[in-house]
């Protein structure tokens, strides 16, 4: 509300501001309770007292030294609120009382983090607890709900709207360069966003841009997706969920990854884009986010749950991510693969999985009988009209849709790593190539990165070349291959069978 | 570690630097563990990558950008140590998947803390822990003896050390400046100190510093015990535990208390004061903190643990906390009703609770017979021995020791307040008198503040003056005054029983 400014003949070295009963009652503001006094750029935070006639109503009284901080004389206007950061501060001791919170108050806390108006202190308690306790159906809903509608909210044309989200933690993941145009070859509306790589050497927008833009406003996003059925664009200038940022900062700092949040952040996304139908993609293995069946089949069911919640048909698929996805590594690297899977030139994993993707979505969307989506898709991508269509949507996105796979520039610095012992490949370390790639210089150099000339159950010979590493220094091609040294990417072993010695009879 | 610095041809946008193998090891630093680097007041924090050759033992190599953030060139000196937030964030992790934290991970905890390397972000989501998972009864141990031994640590001469410590929660509560001179006359060493008043109108050091300085550093403050057997002096300037600052910052955003905390926090001081005998006292009661038996007993019995764990035998006294303790509450009032107290001048809440808690101490100190305490507590302070070393100790501390009650100067703006209504009184609302208090202007106006001429229990007539307010500036008085039409401090009732009407027999 607003307040004209009445002086106090009060000392200043105590916290209180007098506000009218009757305005208090109003803004329900109890006495004691914290308020925020504002003025332009300058602000505080005191403790309300009530008073019937010692200030009027429409005043608020207090100390000339309080006013002279705010640059006020007596009848100035002052803007006068309830401290979001004591209300959220109780809205958050219910939840760690294990209460469960309602939509208006999630409603609170996620506005107060937009504002800016809750101290990051705050966010880290609600993330603790949430790690800790939990979250009901509901509150994930309310907070989902609330982080999209906080945002920028978008409505196509066209419906259904599908979509197709990974929840990453596999490197090369590059497939939704190829499921986008499949799906939206069969006529079906695709508004694909990614972000770019936070801990991985290159997210899908990161591998895009190789090839063009990727950062558009929502008005742009939709004149791309009605002119092509799709896009493959960036979801950071969008700002379709603001709070989310602020939350990652956070979680950043305390190494936690609540999965009530992970699911919120996934799917209030999806919320604010209008995704009619959405899959999600569960990589799980060795060295992903995921490691075993039981944590992947609960994290399903939980983003189905959401999803219904929400009105979007959520289906996941588990996925394979104990090793990479094809063969390369990095934002140019992989923008050439999948060029070359576009143009049928691979088969394997990549375009295995791209496929199977992709067939779950026209099932979805009804342009294939339940069963039969896998042909289509194969259809489409072998047919050439996926490579087509993707020509189309980068042509729509402003990039050169004519590009040939090797005339993508690559980092100018090359280096084969040899394998030093013969045998079947039983292990690929992920982690250790997202540590390369990053010593290569991914995802900000992006001709940089590497190439695995093996996947698992494959034979290698001693001294045959198993990864070639790109860079665009010298000096950190010589680190990673340093790094390499004394870090092994893969695990061979002879394929011996055990040999038991029978017992010895005397 | 001090490492020299090596420029590397390396881009800036990777958070990486370049540490030899062996110095890592040296240090157990992993690959990929963030570090910190500083120069004088320069650092920022960075990626570890291990390499054998690429810089020497000795040398750490980044980039030339980051040389010159660091204002530094090839060959100068810099530090190098593991990043503590991120040692720290695993820390807490482990927290909250609910595992209990080891001695060594408590001390970087509280290390962390204190040097201000940890945000408090890291601190809120361990309160926020705490406060809904608890702590092993080792886990208080440890984080206690942390946060006394990373403050000052004082030993004194002779013992055993007696100290005596309410949890507060209970306006008026003046009682130390009665038991510790009571205690010292009887030859017992009590270097008892206290907080100033963060919520309450009045702490104890402020009380007291109506009377004589109350801050002194540790020196200063051993030779007021060593002459005199005891001393009232404020915390804060002897730095006992400064981590504690840090924490109370955090819960006040937080508005959480975990009771882990405060039992560190009350314990960790006494320990750093080197008490052999403490004495708890819970008020409990309508308003107080502790409103139940139940909670009384549980949080009796922790301290009691937790003393013995750290050698501190504790004791706990549970009082009547529903109402004032006595009739007084502001500084200069409460000093005045203490040295009345002290001439044998009142009778009365405080006297009593004085003597009952002196009492207690005389007996764990083995100056009277389990049972003959309290006898010996009254012989002490009726004979005038305890007003005598009062004196001594203020006389010690600085202050005027021949002062009269009547010659403290009390606020000079007075108002009387009249019961519009008789009966007896049921009911005193604790936080309104706080609330009133600090109107008028406690702690910091020292005259201001209020005094009850009933108690619970009292027959009250109309017009009787019920409460006499002093402030220290007219408008504060008004305020007060007009606070008080809308609030009642008291509940009357008339005292008729309730007729029942007998069953109506046709």
């Amino acid at each position: 509300m607003q307040l004209k400014l009445k002086i106090l003949d009060i000392q200043e070295n105590q916290d209180i501001v007098f506000i009218n009963f009757n305005d208090a009652l109003k803004e329900r503001i109890d006495p004691g309770e914290k308020v925020v006094i504002k003025k332009s750029d300058y602000f505080f935070s005191s403790s309300a007292v009530l008073t019937n006639d010692l200030v009027k109503i429409g005043y608020i009284g207090i100390s000339s030294e309080k006013a002279k901080r705010l640059n006020s004389k007596d009848n100035d206007t002052l803007d006068v609120y309830p401290d979001g950061n004591i209300e959220l501060s109780h809205i958050l001791k219910r939840k760690i009382e294990g209460k469960i919170l309602t939509k208006e108050e999630i409603v609170k806390l996620v506005g107060g983090i937009i504002t800016g108006n809750i101290d990051s202190v705050l966010i880290s308690s609600f993330l603790t607890s949430t790690q800790i306790l939990g979250t009901s159906t509901k509150e994930v809903e309310h907070l989902t709900r609330a982080m999209a509608e906080t945002g920028t909210m978008i409505k196509f044309e066209k419906s259904p709207v599908m979509d197709v989200h990974s929840i990453g933690g596999v490197p090369g993941n590059k497939t939704a360069l190829l499921t986008v145009p499949i799906v939206a070859s069969s006529g079906l509306t695709i508004p694909k966003t990614s972000s770019r790589a936070i801990t991985s050497p290159a997210g899908t927008a990161d591998v895009v841009e190789v090839l063009s833009p990727v950062d558009f406003g929502a008005d742009r996003l939709k004149e791309i997706v009605n002119s092509t059925g799709g896009c493959l664009a960036w979801s950071g200038v969008l700002n379709l969920t603001p709070a989310d940022d602020k939350i990652v900062e956070v979680e950043r700092k305390l190494l936690i990854d609540p999965e009530p949040i992970i699911l919120a952040s996934v799917l209030s996304k999806k919320y604010a884009m209008g995704a009619d139908f959405l899959l999600i993609d569960i990589p799980m293995g060795d060295g992903a986010k995921v490691t075993n069946w039981e944590s992947a089949r609960k994290l399903a069911s939980n983003f189905t749950e959401l999803g219904s919640a929400l009105g979007i048909h959520v289906e996941v698929a588990i996925t394979y991510g104990g090793q990479p996805i094809g063969n390369a590594v990095g934002p140019a690297l992989e923008a050439r693969e999948a060029l070359l899977a576009l143009q049928g030139k691979l088969t394997g994993s990549l375009t295995e999985k791209a496929i199977g993707l992709s067939g779950i979505l026209l099932e979805l969307g009804k342009k294939a009988e339940v069963g039969k989506g896998k042909d289509l898709a194969r259809e489409i991508l072998e047919s050439g009209k996926a490579l087509e269509k993707f020509k189309e949507i980068i042509k729509a996105q402003g990039g050169n849709p004519n590009i040939k796979p090797e005339e993508i520039p690559l980092g100018k610095y090359k280096e084969n790593i040899s394998s030093d012992d013969s045998g079947y490949i039983t292990k690929i370390d992920n982690s250790l190539i997202v540590k390369v790639a990053k010593i290569l210089g991914t995802p900000f150099d992006k001709g940089s990165g590497l190439i695995l000339n093996y996947k698992v159950g494959d034979r290698v010979e001693k001294n045959d070349v198993i990864v070639e590493l790109y860079a665009e220094s010298e000096e950190r091609l010589l680190l990673a291959k340093k790094f390499l040294d004394y870090n092994k990417i893969f695990q061979t072993e002879g394929m011996i069978l055990k040999r038991f010695p029978g017992l010895k009879v005397i």
